[in-house]
């Protein structure tokens, strides 16, 4: 942490920063320029923090952060790419990619049943489905809650498939551990402190997506809230930021990858679905994914989007998911991934 | 609800989005344009959505709402303000201004003392202090929980002032109901339906902050949720939208204001510590909120800001808040509030 | 300028940056860290940075800027507030405060005498109207160009206030310096370098908008860039910036107005009008903005709105914008401001 | 367009709106709903709107366009994709994809020539070098002017390489066509409604970039300013959007190629370099580029990023570039574009 002086600090206002420093136990690095003065913070910055609030310090122009305040999720602790491993061969991260595909919201059994069957005959090899759904009106569909995760366990039953499904609170993730392979944090929740601590207490992987509005520090910052609890596998996924722009739901933050693949060593997988609200642009950006060095794909299917209880104008009919997975097959030979 | 079909849209196309209208039980009403046709949905839409998804019907271009889907918050189907009434002669809404001030955080039984006898003694009404913080790193202090609610009330006994303070879970509403006046909702949580679900079961008043990049539908929505739910006593607080500018920790929508004037009969308070994360721009902020119309203000004050444990930067000293209260005195006397 | 080691840095990685530093003639002051070195460049960092890129040496982690690049406009520079004078007793700044009203675009004589007066009745000191306008789309009304600078000439003649117009080419502001009192610089063009610099060529004041996602750095930089060729009479213009929210056209950026007190000593002044798109808006926003600080206000009046070339909507017509000058006198007086 | 009524719109309001649509000669359908009426205006709109501000009539609710403002850009009217021929075989469009290099700023003749030579070697086609600068400050290096695009002329002579570089004036678009193949109108000129009326009196092909803030609307709307002069030879550029994201320069809007594709017959090509402003994530986000549709890249390559007087960090140096051109092959051919 850096500490930089207005060009008319005086010497009492250095004096007292550098105190406020040493006071902690910690060493203060001082650099006298021609016009300012600058404080390096040597150690514990989080110590240091905690007690002082030195951007109102007398004399102090303003006060730059040079460290990440995440530790377990950053690659410079960790090198190596996490792997995430479901079992029977199915493993996220590294050179194993994976693809997520399913209906927005359960409906019904047979809604269920038909999706997963089409995803797993593409060659999908994990079946999303939301049982908890959050809504912007409370008068929408709300989700078919335990009875919708009963029948994501029956679908893996019939189809191999490992399953996900979002959790909104910690009573959903006391039921979903009992049913599903990847506990989904969605976006309205990444700074729900309290569920991000309910999920780092499971043994289940959790897959967090990126706040709508969330930079990628403070993304990293809640899977070390999973992290620091003790539940290291954590998949993050990229779902489209808010901006201005309204021909698609939301902007795809492609660049996300690569700077994640620099600052982490999770995996990361894109939701190009609600990324772009459109299914006419899915194909086109799960390409684009996949090239920029994406770990996975979670995909929005439907037997019959038009008549979906949710989100049925991003979701691709059986069809289109397959033809989809077959254009896919190249781009993975190129990247070298295992599907 | 508008269904704009393309130029190109045939009269199977037509008749199919006619179709799906009647079969739901709802009335369509079709207007043949020289290149375009623009089918009215007739009826409770939410019930035709459920159903539907017309976007991605053959030959459909797009889709208008026009008509919102919060009800409980709307203007149109309560034309007077809400006044919300804590007793004591508090209240906030229509006449009634209300000045909330304290710390960010509660963070020792003294500090909260002193702030709440300096809150007091400028003329604010309401304590707020936050005892569950949500706070974007894991290692950063996490609030005193319900001991810091203890040192809520009781500063409440000392001063008569009424207290706020933010809950962050299920568990912490339990707690938080047997000690505060109002419950807060902060942005982060602005859509944890669940929370949203959980408060509005209590019989207290709850101050829901604006997300960090909700629409204002979108926030009206979230208040929709604790309204439908039986409490209706929901006060609104503006507290600054996320943009590319980095001077302000965050941009205050001061149009907000006249906004939800305009849509809503709820209460709208601002919030210009943490917009603006600079205590400089307080004063100035807090007046302008004043005159575009706000029904009260929340403050940050700390006894000594340059060692606050959260937040200190944007805080003001006793001394500067006092000044504060002073100051905006003449502008509530030319909107004719009471405070 | 600070730049900052990665926690690897060599010690050849640290002479590299060194060696830069003093080759331009400029002193190194280098604090290493416990994991991190930090070097300080002393000295005209512009030189430094237009030979060298220290962001790709080896070693880098990042290279943080501590002073701003504008002078001329900076507030360090110059501490008095500037005070633009129009003549005839019309200034802006200072304790001056100065009411723009009239049309989006100049459509009629009829038009501009109708509004001029209504203008003048009402408390305006000076005339906008636009003769120039850029217009999203190339088949909207495009403006009557010199003839509408006539017109707001005639105005002036006939009322005696001073007239603003927008210029949009080097060939605009050759023919608007025969007619206007102050040349404007539209929010599209902020970053039109070679206009600015024509616009730093004349010696009439230039009223400079702030661009639809332009940073209070980049506004300001924009200012430099007319004063730095000669003329220092620069009006700045707040008028809404780009976000998500669509419930407003833009979003007033009303923290700008206490940021640019701060950084700056040139007036700014805020355009309701255009920042909101909606009429009813503009009164609350133009008390906040003068409780806010500002210098002044621009007003769209428009005598038939709903009959409007060019944004009808946020216009108000001559008795409700003679309202709110009545209605803002008051917050004028508590200011302290003279109209 | 669509005219929404307000609930309690009454017969005089909706008579009001009708009589507006007949008397410029349009027709009028209105649609009567339970609660709402919806009035359609068939013909012209342009012509209605010119003389009508329909939002501010007594009774309107809001007014809904249903159909784009541009028309030469408009896949509507056009499906077959252009393709600009450059001549000596180099296209851009259709199945031809092109990729064009080269330094932020020209420097000198011995920097432009190495990077030419560099740039033909690796691959690409087109040469890029900016000779008029619009840099943020005016006290940056503002380019060598028409000293610059003599040096662009002499590496094609040299090289082959077609030579593109940017116009910011009137007077540089006069210069520039005598030396390069295409005009390029950068970011922060893509509102500068003059010059692109200048570029669409030219007959050279016009690489449009995109606004730092301009939704996709605005800038097929400025597309069409250049095509409606008369000169259709439009390329759009992406070069990244400005959002709250810090951890890159801008966020790379990769949803813009298919929604480009899906609106229009002009073709894009992407600026990774400008995008991200890091030179690690350039390759990735190529890649990501072609797979996605893109029709061509502009990457920015310098003989030696690290003393580049513009742009260093972002710039690849001759190495890493043909090793990135190599890297691109397998992703044009699953894609089926000719380089």
């Amino acid at each position: 942490m850096i500490i930089v002086m207005k060009p008319n600090a005086t010497k009492e206002n250095i004096d007292f920063v550098e105190q406020s420093i040493l006071s902690c136990g910690l060493k203060a690095h001082i650099s006298y320029g021609e016009n300012i003065t600058i404080i390096g913070v040597v150690g514990n910055k989080a110590l240091y923090l905690d007690k002082n609030s030195p951007q109102v310090f007398p004399g102090v122009e303003k006060v730059v952060q040079v460290s990440e305040s995440y530790k377990l999720a950053n690659k410079k602790f960790k090198a190596d790419p996490t792997v995430i491993d479901l079992g029977d061969g199915v493993k996220i991260g590294g050179e194993h990619f994976a693809i997520m595909a399913g209906p927005c919201a359960v409906e019904s059994h047979k809604q269920l049943m038909e999706t997963a069957m089409a995803a797993k005959n593409a060659g999908a090899q994990i079946l999303r489905g939301g049982a908890y759904k959050p809504r912007t009106s409370p008068y929408s569909f709300q989700g078919l809650e335990e009875e919708g995760l009963k029948y994501m366990a029956e679908a893996r039953e019939a189809t191999g498939l490992k399953v996900i499904s979002e959790v909104t609170s910690a009573q959903a993730i006391e039921k979903a551990v009992n049913y599903v392979d990847i506990l989904q944090i969605g976006a309205r929740n990444m700074q729900n402190f309290e569920l991000l601590k309910e999920a780092g207490k499971t043994n289940i992987p959790v897959m967090l997506k990126r706040g709508l509005c969330a930079t990628i520090d403070e993304w990293l910052n809640a899977a070390e809230y999973i992290m620091s609890g003790g539940n290291e596998n954590v998949i993050l996924c990229e779902r489209g930021i808010r901006t201005y722009e309204t021909s698609t739901r939301n902007t795809l933050d492609i660049s996300a990858v690569p700077v994640i693949k620099e600052k982490s060593h999770l995996p990361i997988i894109v939701d190009p679905s609600h990324a772009t609200g459109v299914r006419n642009y899915v194909a086109p950006l799960s390409k684009a994914s996949i090239a920029a060095g994406a770990d996975g794909l979670m995909i929005e299917v439907h037997p019959n989007p038009a008549i979906a209880l949710s989100d049925g104008p991003q979701s691709l009919d059986p069809d289109a998911f397959k033809t989809l997975c077959n254009e896919l097959k190249p781009f993975l030979d190129i990247m070298g991934r295992k599907l």
